[in-house]
């Protein structure tokens, strides 16, 4: 008998496969496929021959862990404390298992908003805990109405994913104003920000959990080098949380993982010395204005894409297929792959709507895009 | 309330810490001191301007995979299938956590052997199960006896590692058969068997599970990296389960970590074709050696270690005091830090004894062993 015995292989997993399978531009599975920043590969290559071979510390190598605080600080004007907020973690998904399994207890509710990434659901139900689902409204914003009728004093977590991923959207200042209130009234519930595109948002300021008063004494944020630098790869996060919480998630961690990869963490504390993480989101811009561009004649129909490095879109006007259906195609016949929405959905509802990832080269987009736009 | 209240930071972290402070000789924390092969790091500098940065698949980089069905043959006369029998994971201790978590549940027990290395325990209790807790013999040796008088229907796993970390003993013919013969009587447990020293053995012959016909499709077994090429902080394991167990540990590896630090995984398979595995066992039984003659006129009384780079000593001749508290004073009144022994066991039961780790080179064995000398 499983102990989750409705979780199959995720579709990341699936649609990369199957890209590769039949030689298809991979525009699924979220990971660019341009150079990585000179100047961060150049680093690695100096420290090879460094002693940086051995474990760091349980919590993270401590220059990186002060070079995160100088960052959170230079961009939202929080100061943390890097010995007892901070952690370093194997990626924002260990991160977020990690979290889940520290603070979440048997038959607690955990408030998953739908559609959601999908790794926040095996955590909870691992704790035996219950993922409570609830509907975005259909312009993706939070219901936040539907959210507090859930609340109970069961209820032990929020999950929110600002900016969204499949969708793109971000939060609103009127979003957190609503969120504030309503935790008031739940003094136990903790929430969990995963904020991996933090840094990659478009014409909306982005507005983190970091920045808000209110939730900073009950907020887990979860951040990724990963998706900032363009190194999906190296698995290398990192979580901000009040020292109370942080004490139980250490305390997890070091039996999950202990530590994490030197090289990289080291790498990524050289990098911060040097990269204007602005430019991050520039270049994401510009991306999705060319690829949009590249789109226009399609019959695809492109929803707004507020941040992230991903664009749904909807083929409504082009098939009746189901979207995994329609998705399977599309690399077999026409050579592309993307995500079919529906699997970010926990009843798995079909809007005709797939996700392109655009954090791809020019010349990648562009033969993407032709065949997409023979369709 | 904590999931795990009596769960406080790790002693290798206290440890190392203690030692950075006071600036001692740091023979507590399990790693090398010493430059890894050039050969290896020459790969890393290579592979860096590569296309080495994007997440490799959920199991391991393909590869690799492959590289290590075949070590496994070379070393073992086993055939694995790398894309059903194998996982790549972060750390062995990673591979541990995953595997309790994804096939240990509520109320099932756990068979702990006592002492024991210290990640067994929090992702037991962490799945609402219980860790029963066997003492080893006075020599260390399993007590067979014992363990089958524990066993129930309720039993779920029994872990075992070896070669053992702290005591360095590794299980002989006769333990594998007593082991066997219990376990046929109990057709749902599955062992757990931590191998991570598995290539740094002496005199004796290391018996791997991977070796015994009928374990092989119950068992789960981990091996590291990090040790076995001198690269702790890269955080690179595996294990090798049947399929049917692998498919519930893939499960919850894909959410709770998804994917391994890539340019090491690259590196470690370049690596695998150049490397001699047997090189590790020697480096390791030279000082070893060197390191027991360097103490041989101390006032420590050294047992026997027949695998693991770790050497337990007794100071019974030296002070009355608990092994914690020696610990303490090695470092601020001696310059070295060690491991206490009674941190292995459950009851902290205190025998007057300390782990020093030789994995070092010659002239901090040379400083370490005068300094201990001297007392
Ligand atoms: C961990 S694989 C999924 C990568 C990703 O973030 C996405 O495609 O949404
Ligand atoms: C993960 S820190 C501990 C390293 C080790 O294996 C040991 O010192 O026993």
């Amino acid at each position: 008998m499983s102990k989750l015995p409705n979780i199959s292989t995720s579709i990341f997993t699936v649609m990369s496969k199957m890209a590769a399978e039949y030689n298809a531009i991979n525009l699924s599975q979220g990971f660019p496929n341009f150079p990585v920043d000179e100047r961060l590969t150049d680093i690695v290559v100096k420290l090879a021959k460094e002693n940086v071979h051995q474990y760091t510390p349980m919590s993270g190598y401590p220059p990186l862990l002060s070079k995160i605080a100088t960052l959170v600080k230079h961009s939202y004007g929080r100061t943390i404390q890097p010995e007892t907020e901070l952690l370093v973690t194997a990626g924002a998904t260990q991160a977020i298992f990690t979290t889940i399994t520290a603070l979440v207890k048997n038959n607690d509710d955990v408030i998953i908003l739908d559609p959601s990434y999908d790794c926040y659901e095996a955590p909870v139900l691992l704790c035996n805990a219950n993922p409570v689902r609830v509907a975005l409204n259909d312009d993706y914003t939070p219901n936040w109405e539907i959210i507090e009728k859930v609340c109970t004093s069961k209820t032990k977590m929020i999950i929110i994913n600002n900016p969204h991923n499949p969708t793109g959207k971000i939060l609103t200042e009127s979003d957190f104003e609503a969120l504030e209130i309503l935790l008031e009234k739940y003094p136990n519930i903790v929430l969990l920000s995963d904020e991996v595109y933090e840094y990659i948002t478009f014409e909306e300021k982005h507005i983190s959990a970091h920045t808000r008063e209110k939730l900073l004494n009950r907020s887990v944020m979860v951040s990724s080098f990963g998706k900032s630098f363009h190194v999906t790869g190296w698995k290398v996060g990192y979580l901000v949380a009040p020292e109370y919480l942080m004490k139980e998630i250490k305390k997890v961690h070091q039996f999950l993982v202990f530590s994490v990869n030197s090289i990289s963490q080291i790498a990524i504390s050289e990098y911060l010395d040097i990269v204007s993480i602005a430019e991050i989101g520039k270049l994401y811009q510009e991306k999705r204005d060319y690829f949009r561009q590249l789109l226009k004649n399609s019959r695809f129909k492109l929803m707004p894409c507020e941040g992230t490095y991903f664009q749904v879109a909807s083929y409504a006007a082009i098939s009746k297929e189901n979207d995994v259906d329609f998705c399977k195609r599309l690399i077999t016949e026409h050579g592309v792959a993307a995500i079919p929405i529906s699997t970010f959905y926990a009843d798995g509802k079909d809007l005709k709507l797939i996700r392109f990832c655009f954090a791809k080269d020019n010349t990648t987009l562009e033969e993407a895009a032709k065949r997409l736009c023979a369709i």
